[in-house]
């Protein structure tokens, strides 16, 4: 009998603890439309994680070694499932993924508590952003109610992967000064935790000035300062004290109340994306067929503006 | 009789050599809305420039020294007229505009044949992605047949506003090592010339040399190579050559044919992003009201997932 490929099978023996069809499941999210979707109905109301926590940083930080590293202090704390999605987005411009050494973290993969799994952009409008909710969801539906998200770069995407998260980490290097300035704007926003991975490297300490310094200059920070934790994540040096870190977060938002607003906030803000995914779509269409074509000749000919020529595509036929 | 404010009337004023009209035509073109279109209407067919500089790089990089810099030589070599647009973009994050030195620009204030104008995000959606070359037609058609274009930061906006330039000059600083990583993604890809201001700094080599190592790489070069330039603004040293290469890059782009293709493409990619922001627009409208307020709840209720939620919004009433 070949392997059950529907996927209301597929979720029933995933839920049931069927690693394979958990892969599946999350392959059919990977790829998008119909399936993905019946997948999305089946896992959605189920699909609420304890704890999202999502990894970010600049290429070449050790995201992967110290995920690694966070899930082995996990699994000395404790014996619940853990779900591991490791983004890999395309670069816009070269369309080759910046491959991270995965590898590193099947040190896990005999674990059966541990289910890693890596994705990559898939092949439909909206992307990884879109892809990453629904696998967190279909992770936590089935079990995993630990979920740890490490994204690969800094891009808007990334920081979008990183808002799906309770708890963001940012991981940054010591000597990090000219890219921490060209990141900012978009890094300490989302920050909820700093690491500084290397630490055992000459600037730990500078860095960790820098980063305070940034903090203290933030205006826009509520009642949680994110903690800068230094860490050698090859050794495993401060990744129990990161560890402690990420989980005072997730006591943080229980307490204050702010796990209920952000994850409110989340889903609307997804809502948004599928919109303007579903909108995206019908650009698509409107940029083919004939009326394209002659909009497109009106506009090369500089007959038309773009507004006119715009105007033009979206009048109805 | 108090100014003149109709766009017609303006624009009229402002192709006959009138400074302060063509300060209110690109007012306008920043605020937007009905009266951007007209503005946009009438410089459309005359606003083709000669050529079009970008000159972008990470935040304190030294591009408005570089622009001024770059504005006197310039100056020196032909009297034709200089268009100059300084694009402030405000974080998404935090909301606050970077802020650059632009009153270093003010050197040429006295100059009849400069014209150096600050841009801002302006208030509805598409923003300064939309807007700047909309800005860069009328400065063209208003007889500025050279338009410099500086932007602040490196992020996806600003590749876009490089994007709409026939000559990308990137501007690094010695030692961006790291930021390099961060960023090349979107810097190499769009870079037609690499400036290494404040070269004068220790490392400057080192950098031409990471620089060089990585258009190596690049396998999406076509027959121009970045020319990798060192220079320090602050002095002026080595700004006489980074015109030169940039002048080279406009010669090669005319010979080979390529200006044609790539201007070509900037409108189609325009009218892409015209497109994009009507629909942004629509989604707008569909955030809100009665049935916004329903689906909303629903979702926040979980009885609907996201995209049942869209569904919902997008049915027609």
């Amino acid at each position: 009998m070949p392997p059950a490929r529907d996927p209301a099978t597929l979720y029933r023996a995933a839920t049931q603890g069927d690693r394979a069809a958990l892969g599946r499941l999350l392959s059919l999210v990977e790829r998008g439309g119909g399936p993905a979707r019946q997948v999305g109905r089946l896992s959605f109301a189920a699909g609420q994680a304890e704890h999202v926590v999502g990894i970010t940083g600049p290429p070449g930080a050790g995201k992967s070694t110290l995920t690694d590293r966070l899930i082995t202090e996990v699994r000395a704390r404790t014996d619940a499932p853990v779900g591991v999605l490791a983004i890999d987005p395309s670069s816009p411009f070269s369309g080759g993924a910046i491959l991270g050494d995965r590898i590193r973290m099947q040190s896990h993969a005999l674990d059966p508590q541990v289910f890693v799994r890596s994705m990559a952009t898939r092949g439909h409008l909206g992307g990884l952003a879109l892809a990453a909710p629904e696998a967190i969801r279909v992770l936590a539906a089935c079990g995993r109610r630990l979920v740890l998200v490490e994204t690969v770069g800094v891009g808007q995407v990334e920081v979008e992967i990183a808002g799906a998260a309770d708890t963001t980490v940012v991981v940054v290097n010591p000597g990090w000064g000219d890219a921490v300035q060209a990141a900012k704007a978009g890094l300490l926003e989302v920050a909820d935790v700093f690491a500084i991975n290397k630490a055992d490297r000459p600037g730990a300490e500078e860095t960790r000035r820098d980063l305070e310094a940034m903090l203290d200059m933030n205006m826009h920070m509520g009642a949680w300062r994110p903690p800068v934790v230094t860490c050698v994540a090859a050794t495993g040096d401060g990744v129990p004290e990161l560890w402690t870190s990420i989980h005072d977060h997730r006591s943080y938002l229980q307490d204050s109340g702010e796990l209920v607003v952000r994850r409110q906030k989340r889903l609307l803000d997804e809502l948004h994306r599928v919109l303007i995914a579903n909108l995206e779509h019908q650009a698509q269409t409107a940029e083919q067929g004939d009326r394209w074509e002659q909009a497109k000749t009106a506009l090369l000919k500089r007959e038309v503006d773009p507004y006119e020529a715009a105007e033009a595509l979206s009048t109805t036929k």
